[in-house]
Formats: C-alpha cells, structure tokens, sequence
C-alpha cells in the first residue's frame, strides 16, 4: 500500500462538466458556482477556456467568468489555451495555470484535428514558452490515454510518447484522461505505473469518466500506485460525445466520500459540494449525477 | 494479489429490485425478466420471496412466477423464506434454494422486527432445518454489515456473531450486505479478511448497494481479498428506502464491465443483460440505472 495520505482534487465542472452543456450558461450562474466551490475548499478549480466561441459557445463568457469570481489566496484557477489568442486571453484575464492538451490516440488526434499527434503537441510550444515566461503553470492533459473511440486500443508506449513531449514543454502537472470511461482497475493500474516511470508521480493527475461505472474503482486503483492528484466534476457535470445520454466525468462528491472512507485528507467540504451540486443541477433543470450526493441530498430532505 | 480466475454473480433484480417498485408488475413480466436472464447465462438468480403479502404485495405472484419460469439445468432459482409458512410455499415451488436474512445491527433489528439480532436467526431454526431434509441449498444474508441507518457504526464482532449463528443453522452461502451503500473499499477489505477466517472464502458474497457510488471500487476491493461470489441487480433495479431517490442495489451490467476488464470470467453474456435491463426499464417507465447498461445501450441507438 503506498495510499497517499492526502490528495488533491481538481474540480472540473464549471469548464469541463458545463462546456459540454447546450444550453447557454450565465456568466453570473457560472461565477456564482466558482465561488461556492472556492469557499468549499478546492486547491484548484478549472475555471474558464479560452477557445473561440465559435467552436464552444459556451465558453464565450470566460473573461468575464474570471473577471467576476471572487479568488481565494492560494487557489489555482485553471483555463484551456488552445492556441496563442487563447493565451494571450487567458494571460489578460489572469488564470494561475494554462492547461494544453492532446490525445494519446493517432485515430483521435486526425478525426478532432486533422493532424498528427506530434504535430498536435509541437502546435503548443509558443503556448507553453509565453506561459512560462509569464510565470504561469502549465498543465498539459492527455486525452484517450486508456482507449479510443475510433481505434479501440490506445498503446502505453503511445501514452508515455505524448507525456515525453508535454513534459518537455515544460508541463508541470500532467493529467492521465480515460475521456470514454473504458478503463477498468487493474488496467489502469498497469498504465499508471509505467507513467510514474516517466514523470514525477506528485504531478500526475487521474482524470476519470463513468461512463461505464468504473471511475470510483479506477481511482481507488490508481491510489494504490500512490497518484494523488484527481480530477472531479461537482454533481458529475458533462456527458460522454460518444454515447448521448451516458455519464461522463466522474462526481465530484461520490470522490470525496470514496476519500473520506479512506481516511485521505482533501480539505474540502462534502456538504459544501452538495450545495453547489444542487445549485447548478436546480439551474440546469435536472438532477444532478453524483450518487452520494443525491443521497445526502435525499437524506437532508427527509429531515 | 489473490484476484479469482472466476466469479458467481447472484441476479438479485427480480426479488430484491422488483421488490422496491410500488406499482404491482405483473407475474408475466417477472417471468419474461428471468427467462432473459436465464438465457444471459447467470447460474443464480433470485427469483421470489415467500413472505405474506399483507407484508409484501410485490412478491404476492411468488408462486405463479417460479411456476411459470423456463427453468435451465444447474441454475440456481432463489427464494426468501421468513418463515415456515414461507419456506412450505417455497417447497411447493421448488425453489432450488432457501434465503434466511439477519441484521448486524442490533438497532435496525429492533427497529425492524422487534426483537435481538440473537433471538431474529433463532427464529430461523425451523426453516433452516426443513430446508436442509427437503435437500435444499441454504442462504443465510447478513444486512447493515457495513453500517446502520440507526445505530451509524456496526462493528465486526457484531457480523462475526452473525455469520456464526448462520454458519450454526447449515447456511451453504452467506452474504455480506451493505444495506446503504456506506462502505468504502478499505473498511470492505478490513472486514472480509476478518470473515474470511469464520467461513469458507467460497462461499462467501458480497451485496454491494450504490448509494454513495462506492459499489464498485468495494467489489474490486472484495476481489482482492479473493471473495467471489457478488449480488447485483439488471439496471440497478432496487432503490434505496433509506434515502428516497438515491441508488440502490449495484447494477449488474456495471459489474459484469468490470469482470470483463480485469478478465474476470463469470459465464454471463453482459449484451443480453442490456437487453434484459431495457426491457425491464422500459415496462417501468424510466431509464435504469446502470452507467455501462446506458452507455451501451445509447451507443447501440447511434449506430
């Protein structure tokens, strides 16, 4: 057992969980979200992308997003900056970390962006460079890293190539996505290992999907390795693209409850989440898909 | 790693599941659900439930059903018996094996029925005797094992003086359930290694519920202490009394995905579970609740 005794949990519903939503979101909906997961306790919270909302609408309100919140000392608010208008956005706006990103898939890479996946990365070095020289921190995400829409398998050796290459661009955390929640336990747990390999194992990150109800075990797993780092979507925000009417990122509060059952410190505030769970799924309409948070949410009512 | 080659999965969806739903569903449909299961390959389902139906409605059809199914060699149709009454109905419907249930919480148990945990599986002694000279199998289901709705905290004690007296009564199968889902994996694994040493590990299950999304990650857990023998329910049938709205019973088809990834035989086609579970769903008139059941099932609809 090498549990850490403490994780991080990177919140990723208000950019990851909402982009994927139709229906436009307020800027004062989403910042009032940000801030109650600030004052729920998050290290780091994923915040805004600056992409043009021409290809993600929803994310036309980012300025404004991080221009609105209210910053706790010491809180990383993430933003995507796919290109060098992103950047320079991002930059303008004042996130405390760019995030850049690839696909460990070649199928992936060519079907979203019609180039390779070296390309993909090489694409972000001027990024990487002015984030640096800015003094910012760089994140860099991996998607497909275990399978594949469109290919099915995805290689470890074509996992490690691409974080070679974030990790020469500087990246100081590196997120390990399962992007279709095929992943299962001992699988992830073999991936894993090869990447610590790799790459400081203090910086990686378990981005996992339950699409297919296996985030939960995934993590666990990959605590085993000693990853201590997970990313979560409050009330599990964001769908799966490749199957309309699935579940996508894991839940936040299921996360938090796994942790607290283990005796792993997060410094975040389950009934906290709840509430802002409950906040966004009552703006949005629908229940949310966190089940220990239906559960508490259930339970309280009934009081 | 003491992972097993090779796992029983109990289909616990038409007693357990079905027993939840307020609306009555007709015998016909109950029969319809386990021929499909039976021919998805399970080698034990639990199919009815002797109890009166002044006490339970649901299972006022017990008799017609198990008369009515089609019936595959080897396969093992459960029943619950609470008492003799019971368990002369379930010899007259020539269940293949009797079910006898006790709590491990002295607080749920009073507040249950009324009387100690000691005095609950004494009551049993009858029915576990006759069961044993008609030639049946004997279950013995050990409920809150994990946690109490009442009490909160049960300890292992309590489920080892539990699982003796079952022994005692000739149980052949004991299970271990976490009647709301409060278990997570590392408090799963302290206790199954305690059992283990009161009960052949053969023949020991897990009933795992979902209510706070731990399921999952405490059955790989269980695996690991090499139980292999696990409850779960088509689509998540079964919700949660304790906390109106919230999961219950683990879904099968998230069980079986993850069997299948960890290559983890269990003789079931997990297809043919989708398909039992969409038809089951569809007469109930919701979406079921199973991540992996959805996600093939909506990836199904696109092709």
């Amino acid at each position: 057992m090498t549990f850490p005794s403490k994780v991080k949990i990177v919140e990723v519903g208000p950019r990851d969980g909402l982009q994927n939503e139709k229906e436009t979101i307020p800027a004062d909906i989403k910042i009032a979200l940000i801030n109650q997961l600030t004052a729920a306790g998050f290290a780091n919270i994923e915040a805004a992308s600056f992409v043009s909302p021409k290809w993600v609408p929803q994310m036309a309100t980012s300025t404004e997003v991080m221009a609105g919140i209210t910053r706790k000392q010491g809180v990383i608010y993430s933003a995507l900056t796919p290109n060098m208008q992103g950047l320079t956005a991002a930059l303008a706006a004042n996130a405390d970390e760019m995030v850049i990103f690839g696909s460990a898939s070649e199928a992936f890479s060519q079907k979203n962006i019609n180039c390779s996946i070296a390309d993909s990365i090489e694409r972000f070095r001027d990024v990487a460079l002015a984030a640096k020289q800015a003094g910012k921190r760089l994140r860099g995400s991996i998607s497909c890293a275990f399978g594949c829409p469109y290919q099915g398998e995805v290689s470890i050796p074509a996992v490690i190539d691409v974080l070679q290459r974030m990790r020469d661009l500087g990246c100081d955390e590196i997120d390990i996505a399962d992007t279709i929640g095929v992943g299962t336990p001992n699988k992830v747990k073999t991936v894993m290992q090869a990447l610590v390999q790799e790459f400081p194992i203090d910086r990686l990150s378990g981005h996992f999907h339950d699409t297919y109800g296996q985030a939960l075990a995934n993590i666990y797993a990959s605590l085993d390795v000693g990853i201590s780092i997970y990313h979560a979507s409050v009330a599990g925000l964001g769908g799966c693209p490749y199957a309309k009417g699935a579940t996508g990122n894991v839940a936040t509060e299921d996360v938090l409850y796994l942790m607290q059952g283990l005796g792993i410190e997060t410094g975040i505030d389950l009934d906290a989440v709840v509430e802002a769970g409950q906040f966004i799924s009552q703006h949005l309409g629908r229940k949310g898909s966190s089940r220990a948070g239906n559960a508490i949410a259930a339970k309280r009512a009934s009081v």
